[in-house]
């Protein structure tokens, strides 16, 4: 194993759990009663608290940064050097430590389960930012992140105006209508599974098959039709089965175990939580117009839209970004060309460090 | 009602079955004992023998051709005139009359269900060439047909050379791989309803939450996200729900129609076998190579490819006619452009008429 800084960051300097102590009002109407954010700091904040980078993550990711994006810390990562302090932090309604549906509400001893109340990207950032309080961190560098973790960051540079000196969102914007439905109907399989007994299952016991089935119609959202023809076209399993003796193409074979993969790490409550999150997320609700809610923000922006992403298609980015221009807002907009859909801002790390290395401060760029 | 012809022909002047009266051998190894054909005739064939027209269907359509084309009859459809004898043939598999898992196999006396076998595109095809010639139909002027139905008219035009003057195939391709993917896990939906039992539910229990689901997921691989942001976007419901308090966006509400409605009228077992015949498609298989196959056709083809199809991307139809160009076809590529997706040839059938009218033989121009 190599001593460089980059690898030398890949276990956290430091993990734990941050609680408010008290009830945290949702904003759809609920409350979380005393909710917990597990949290993971890689490398210290200066004395000049100037180094700090919050690294936000997406649906199925967690406060433990360099496990589900290692190369941002690898040699020519956006975050090689080891002077800056990266933390991360778990959502709500995740299923990595902070609260979420899987939790025990104090209330009633029990697990939320399907009770759970609906939180918002905005609930997330909310407490995100207390959390941030309490650790005595007055300013970011910078927030980054793509998808849910985009939607963060846009979030709290809209909330937290200050607090923020850069942002860099990527593959996010409000969904469109496709998303909606696909998400929709993702939530509905999970809900179709036997096992899923009103949400009332018990852990070990959750509804695999549902939960898989979302997470591979999910997949087919993350990639492009494009990837999917290069990588599997009408081949078929690669175990051996044919198709025209009724087995599996490739492709349903890669779909079925990337199910088969995700129902080990996640939760299918938590994914409806965080799938709704996701559908909700939309950084003007509740200001008058979206020059109202853009021209809050502060910091320097840069949203980056993936050519082949069908989920949060290019175009809607780059019109999120038009109209923070239009607000005022210091924003660029950049694209990552990339057949790889979505999951571009995983799948191309040099792509995407030369897109972005230009636009972070000085000593940001390693 | 008018009594223009158009209008004349909305119901059929003759409907029937056809059974080849032996066992009928297919393409992946299986029999069907005696299979049914259900077909219904429009007008009549003339002393010539030179006004006959086959229209094919797609997944969800049926012999009766005018209830789900009706365009196609209708004043400035394709097949207005009066004088054509137009042929619709429920395709094998199928739940409208013909021999599928709903029917009863002869040998146990049971419904066949999930052991009904493998069917191809090209099974369905030989089959109504039995009917056809049985029908003494010497020549078909035009076999037209979109999606499933283009396929069927393509299949036909390999296997049976001499038989077709003319073919007009709409968004069909052999189906890429997010196509494969995406069936794959429509099948699987419907698997994992509890009312499935393993496919020997009873026909008044069939598994309706599946099979829903999966008709929603196809809605959307026959729609495109320009379509479904132009008429939802993120607006909610209609009837009033609030997606900020858990409810559905407009976008959930209409998916969740279209497999409520789809549930009343088809069979989910007639569902899995059409879309393997589907996912199977491919006029090359069986032949040394696609030129070896294409070279079989004698029919003018025109295939029609859609800019926003991304089920059959415009992009394989065109590449499909250019192979078939390769190998001395007469073959056009016309593109349909419209934001509709896989189903404008329904939804746009002025434009449709406008592409294909010019392509038609004189005694078709209406």
């Amino acid at each position: 194993m190599s001593s460089s800084p980059s690898q030398a960051l890949i276990g956290p300097s430091f993990e734990g759990d941050y609680s408010p102590g008290e009830d945290f009002s949702l904003e759809a109407g609920g409350v979380l009663r005393s909710p917990t954010l597990h949290y993971a700091i890689y490398g210290k904040p200066n004395a000049a608290g100037d180094n700090v980078i919050f690294v936000t993550h997406a649906l199925s990711g967690s406060a433990r940064i360099a496990d589900w994006w290692p190369r941002l810390f690898a040699d020519g990562g956006l975050l090689q050097s080891g002077d800056h302090c990266v933390i991360g932090i778990n959502v709500l309604g995740s299923c990595y430590g902070s609260t979420g549906p899987g939790s025990i509400d104090p209330l009633t001893g029990r697990r939320y389960g399907p009770d759970f109340p609906l939180v918002t990207i905005g609930d997330m950032v909310r407490l995100q930012a207390r959390l941030l309080e309490k650790l005595k961190i007055r300013r970011l560098e910078l927030v980054m992140g793509a998808s849910i973790g985009g939607m963060q960051a846009l979030e709290l540079a809209v909330q937290f105006p200050g607090f923020v000196r850069q942002v860099v969102s990527i593959g996010a914007a409000p969904l469109g209508a496709m998303g909606l439905g696909l998400n929709h109907l993702q939530r509905q399989m999970i809900q179709l599974d036997p096992a899923w007994d009103g949400g009332h299952y018990l852990p070990d016991q959750q509804p695999r098959r549902g939960l898989a089935l979302a997470r591979a119609l999910a997949v087919c959202t993350y990639k492009s039709s494009e990837l999917f023809e290069h990588r599997f076209a009408r081949r078929p399993d690669r175990s051996g089965e044919d198709p025209s003796a009724g087995g599996r193409f490739d492709v349903a074979g890669y779909l079925d175990y990337q199910g088969e993969q995700f129902v080990e790490r996640f939760d299918a409550n938590s994914y409806l939580a965080l799938t709704r999150a996701m559908d909700l997320f939309d950084p003007v609700r509740g200001y008058p117009s979206a020059g109202a809610a853009f021209s809050r923000i502060q910091a320097e922006v840069m949203l980056v839209g993936i050519s082949s992403d069908w989920l949060f298609p290019a175009a809607e980015v780059a019109s999120l970004a038009a109209n923070m221009v239009k607000a005022g807002v210091r924003c660029q907009y950049r694209e990552l060309v990339s057949s790889h859909g979505h999951d571009a801002f995983l799948a191309e790390p040099d792509d995407l460090a030369r897109l972005v290395r230009p636009f972070l401060g000085e000593d940001l760029q390693c």
